[in-house]
């Protein structure tokens, strides 16, 4: 199976933790669809209620915070308001300072998913603007390894 | 009771139809609050929601949609992400082609309203942009007074 | 002349201050017209850049900002991507907190006015999100000044 | 020189069309940056307007119109509100319904550049949904041409 179809194959049963959002009037573009940006809305809305929720990451103060510097999507089939999304997270790999996120799309009341990406981001110091020798705090890499899906059979 | 204190008390009990929005990461500006933009997409929302769930509206194709004409809002508290809001709606006056709408923010879990404000919309004629001499088609005019308030409560 | 003919009639040299926004893709919903919400997101960028250039506010530092209490707008034709908007600003009010900036929106390119607003914004402390005792700093309420239209003038 | 130090240092004089975009207040994260989703709003902006510019593409009515099936993207650098941001667009690759654009955000008065990315489009017939079997129409695919860059120097 190539990489594409073992993407196009994703179930909710391949994520560790699923947020609804509905959609709203401004997400359709001129062709009554999602507009492609609205999806790196949702997927980093859904990374950091996890990172607020389960990973002690306070946005205002935290001594670490994240940056994406990588992030890209392949998109199956389109959504429209009001349709409500389900959003799905599951952890690709985790380095000293990095991760990557799986994030897929998938819509209520249907089976087959709408679109999967991968977000990378890099936690740095707020002081610093840049990744500590230390890498990410011990709370965070807790937090991050309980979505961890085992490489063996993560293959994007 | 002054309008605004009027407003302020507000509950979900004055509101006929309500529907919770997750926020979003991008909701919140740099102050850690949603920023006040934010309100009015979530305001046109739920109104398009119940337009198309309970009106008859279908934005690629019906002859008459709804064009704003103006907008008002009093923000009393400030809501962040990654909190639910429950957005309420009712109607508090209906013309030959205008609605007034009202609607409320609210938070989930908590009591106090955080914004109230209205929207006033005209149905114009797909082909022309200008309201129809027969006002707005009757299967609007039902779903709206659905949500209609008795005027001699409606203070706004 | 009404207070709304009055409104319709508004110039750019009624204007203190103005600045150009490209329209965005996303800008439009299915009706082929810049959403209503997107008015607020302009009307904001242009406060909050003659706020940062002209009266030293520092948003991530600044020991007080602003927050909107109350916004309005009359929409009086629309614009649509990729058009290029011009954002115009002045000041109706300065209270000992508030201030009352007045924004409208034209054009590039077309002399009648598409829409005019009003935000409502109070200076609170950073510390205590509550309004100073003393009011806003006076470098803040300097520069609000130099954008302050005669009252006698002014009928918003 | 790897794929991902060729892009980096990609120059404007790499693109064959640029727009400059002033950020909004609401671009921008709770850490002074702007988020990253607002670089894909950008993104699609430069290339519908190099559309409806150039390929004579019209939103509401044209019978084929482009959906975005895959996007990536590299971020180097941050960029903040106020700044104004440069939106430089080519063409990489041309099929016989698909189109890779390569996408690069500039600051004006800066060097450096920010991120690079690449939308892959699809053109699709507005009645089916689905991609024509003679392909994009002509007038498109003449106006794409215009935006490609050789082959031989494009590695992304």
């Amino acid at each position: 199976m190539s990489d594409i179809n073992r993407l196009k194959s994703r179930t909710r049963a391949d994520y560790r933790y699923i947020l609804e959002y509905r959609t709203r009037w401004s997400d359709n573009d001129m062709y009554d669809h999602m507009n492609n940006s609205i999806y790196n809305f949702l997927y980093d809305s859904v990374i950091n209620t996890y990172l607020m929720e389960h990973c002690g990451l306070h946005p205002p103060s935290s001594p670490q915070y994240g940056m994406v510097v990588h992030s890209h999507n392949d998109y199956f089939a389109s959504i429209s308001f009001p349709a409500c999304a389900e959003l799905a997270l599951r952890v690709n790999r985790i380095g000293n300072s990095s991760v990557a996120y799986e994030i897929a799309l998938f819509e209520r009341g249907h089976e087959p998913v709408r679109s999967v990406g991968e977000f990378v981001q890099v936690f740095v110091d707020r002081d610093t603007g840049r990744p500590s020798p230390k890498g990410m705090n011990p709370e965070l890499r807790r937090g991050l390894e309980n979505l961890l899906v085992d490489s063996r059979t993560s293959k994007l």
